[in-house]
């Protein structure tokens, strides 16, 4: 943790296993002297599997955005998996054993407007990881992605509160409107309609850990696959382009309905077979 | 151009049209000041298409790879990007028209061994820009991507020249082999034998300016739709992975003879398709 005296919901969630198989210790991603100090800090700085999940998120309109706040998310996102996995992959290469997880995003296999800024630093970190994927397989290290649509953590919520609060200045009223009426509602919409738990995407991770040859691509919500098939449905992408136009700008009613569709079958076949433990 | 005294070339291929239908103004893409007063030099600020084609690239294992030399790739080939629209995509909006244009690679759809950062900064320019697109069909500005694959330039030719004179202190003497036998023997491959040169890239740019609805995705190269394609072939990409491993480890003599054959057949049909300018 960044900063371990916000561990009280964590020991008390963790109960009896705090101290046994559970230890906390102080990691923030963004230092390199914190990266060093925590890994070896580990008894013969021995990672069999590393989680990445540190990340923050960034949403508006890029006139209205700063490089500084760009910066920050890729140093997050995608600088902290770096330094992360820099740290521990030269000991899982010679130990010849080692998994290297990465909670990413579906914003890191197709973009999303107004969200352009997280988008890129999570497409980032996946075309980091297609490389080293294929690179550690000689090493017997395997590399996922777990990729997640909406999850309803203080993440979100945080977000969303900032962003309502904010001016956003330098963007033009008519980009801010679309952003305030288009943007805006249709996250709550999909947060409320699709989102999963925290715990939905731990049991996905589970079972990848788990799995004897670890797939490399991972999502954690069944009902993003076809989004994310859409996108390849032509190869010049025009079509995922006006499809996610009309979503976004035409269509708020029928998205609407449709979410609230989706959710309620959700909870029957999809759901089960997406996050089942077994 | 960064130094303009560096023209003379430009200025020669360019003949009678150099200062009446052509300009050179200094421009450094990683300078919040130079992009300023490049587009304050321009008359009414109009910039109609703004093709983004500044990049710089680096290989190696990331073990060798400092942060501050990965910082210096998403200046260029990422920030760069982000100045440019900041700078010129408000002037479109206001005006209902503009087309930005991003010279990306084959390697912002793709991941490749030893070229991760090069990739993550492409994957980056692909993810903002999936989102911008999205956003500005609303105010009638396009958004393309080209993405070549190999193409022989003086960029590859200096960065061979670099990586063949570097030590790549702090990687493994195995990761090392692999990444002079194996990788960089297939690169030299790949060039001599799909590389297209920097004509058959403008000529494709050149037609997508030309289209009445430019599309969004453009390879420049049709013998890398199928490496593309496979990616997309299995949705848990451990297919392209496991393939990608293959051909670069396992099937250098196969991959040296395929890469031939495809040279052949590509003076034919193959090539013809791609880049006429009709």
């Amino acid at each position: 943790m960044r900063d371990l005296k916000r561990k009280d919901k964590l020991v008390e969630a963790a109960g009896d296993v705090y101290g046994k198989t559970l230890s906390l210790l102080t990691l923030d991603v963004c230092s390199d002297e914190s990266v060093k100090q925590c890994v070896d800090s580990i008894r013969d700085r021995h990672v069999d599997i590393l989680i990445n999940n540190a990340g923050v998120g960034l949403v508006g309109p890029i006139e209205a955005l700063s490089l500084d706040e760009m910066e920050q998310v890729f140093e997050t996102n995608f600088y902290g998996v770096v330094r992360m996995i820099k740290e521990v992959m030269p000991d899982m290469k010679r130990r010849r054993s080692g998994h290297i997880i990465v909670i990413s995003s579906v914003l890191g296999l197709h973009g999303v407007a107004f969200n352009d800024v997280y988008s890129a630093s999570k497409f980032a970190t996946e075309g980091l990881c297609e490389g080293l994927a294929i690179q550690l397989m000689n090493f017997n290290v395997y590399v996922s992605m777990i990729e997640p649509g909406p999850v309803n953590t203080e993440f979100e919520l945080k977000l969303m509160t900032e962003v309502s609060k904010k001016e956003f200045v330098g963007a033009d009223p008519e980009t801010l409107h679309h952003f305030r009426s288009c943007y805006l509602p249709t996250q709550v919409n999909l947060f409320q309609g699709l989102g999963q738990t925290p715990k939905d995407v731990a049991k996905v991770t589970k079972k990848v850990i788990e799995s004897p040859r670890p797939p490399f691509r991972n999502l954690t919500n069944p009902l993003y696959t076809p989004i994310v098939a859409l996108k390849y449905a032509d190869e010049t992408r025009s079509l995922s382009v006006h499809t996610f136009y009309h979503m976004l700008y035409n269509l708020g009613g029928v998205m609407h309905v449709t979410v609230r569709i989706m959710k309620f079958l959700s909870f029957g076949w999809l759901r089960r077979r997406s996050i089942s433990p077994t």
